[in-house]
């Protein structure tokens, strides 16, 4: 067999649309987020619980990832928030490609976040600019604390951690100690918040980063009205 | 930019080698079983229970596959089974070819199973045979039941499904019905497991199960003899 590596064209092709993608939120003034985690460590339930929080004072936009189904797309668009569905069928991540063409579906100039579930999967997504603002990993207590190590890429491109279902800890063996020293090696200027989205336990605090996260692109943007 | 696809080949010639490991696993009357989950959901837990059962019958091979570290094969060998590790580097998945690479590792005619842990991934493992006998998928309960619908090539594939930390139900939001329902429409002949890995609990009925498949396939090959 001849095997022809495309690895490299393609990763090069998705970034000269992720720059795009970049300049338009840029323009619209949105800070656009990454939301990255294996399938079932509560990206959706973490969304829904974060549209709450920011619900009253901004306007959200949610780009929904999914390999199949509309489930999590029509939970999140019960929260009120503008809501889109991609669905990958048989592929494993988002490209930047796939988030430009949906983009003309929102009208962006009306939204203060914009947030991308990625499809659950450790791996592949990492790889991948979308030309989003910030890139946010969940990992839930209950996969265990040795997943930072075992999928480094994901946790090292983190603007920020979240550890999710803070509420099982009693009922699993999470290692806090080993997960906090191995996020200190990978990746130590991400903060790492704890919550459980469930509970909305931590939330406050995640939301408060975010909130400030918009001043600070909108200060560096020239505009510092909110 | 131009996009060229070369899913369709790369499979093609995944299938070829695939078929040929079959064929080697066949000649020595190999029970070899391919595992899969998203991670955290306790594959190599898992495995070591399995091994525990099957460990003084049974002789084992395992071939470990992950992004990163050997962390999963130190455990494995642990448990006193012959263990090889393949890092995918930034690969989602394990392919025939990876496989077919360290056979030469193992003294085949001396194993009875050989267990591959493939990358923990619902999605890109599910498309690529290794050329395994039987394929197998883990769930947790912490995950949710709506896993098997929004990733739903992997349980299809399946022949037979492992729903591990079963202990942790009564803690998390996991429907058993909608999952069994989702199942029996999308494979009604996988049998499913309810376990917990940690503990134990139901680990004998798999394991008598999968050692009423290895009966099958060694009569199924002319040899009856355990």
């Amino acid at each position: 067999m001849r095997r022809i590596r495309l690895r490299h064209p393609v990763l090069q092709g998705n970034q000269i649309i992720a720059d795009q993608n970049r300049q338009i939120f840029n323009q619209h003034s949105l800070l656009s987020l990454n939301v990255m985690s294996s399938p079932g460590a509560g990206k959706t339930t973490f969304l829904e619980s974060t549209i709450q929080y920011l619900g009253n004072q901004m306007r959200i936009g949610v780009i929904e990832g999914d390999v199949a189904t509309t489930l999590d797309a029509e939970r999140i668009a019960a929260c009120g928030a503008e809501v889109v569905q991609i669905n990958t069928c048989s592929a494993c991540h988002l490209d930047a490609g796939m988030i430009s063409r949906v983009l003309g579906n929102f009208n962006l100039a009306s939204i203060d976040f914009l947030i991308i579930e990625n499809v659950g999967n450790l791996v592949c997504p990492a790889e991948f600019d979308l030309g989003e603002s910030l890139c946010v990993t969940l990992l839930s207590t209950t996969e265990g604390a040795d997943k930072a190590v075992k999928y480094p890429a994901v946790f090292q491109r983190s603007d920020a951690v979240i550890l999710n279902k803070i509420d099982l800890l009693p009922y699993v063996n999470f290692d806090l100690k080993w997960f906090y020293d191995s996020m200190k090696e990978l990746n130590p200027n991400a903060p790492i918040f704890q919550i459980s989205a469930l509970s909305g336990e931590g939330m406050a605090e995640w939301v408060h980063w975010l909130l400030t996260k918009r001043i600070e692109q909108r200060n560096e943007s020239g505009r510092d009205s909110m």
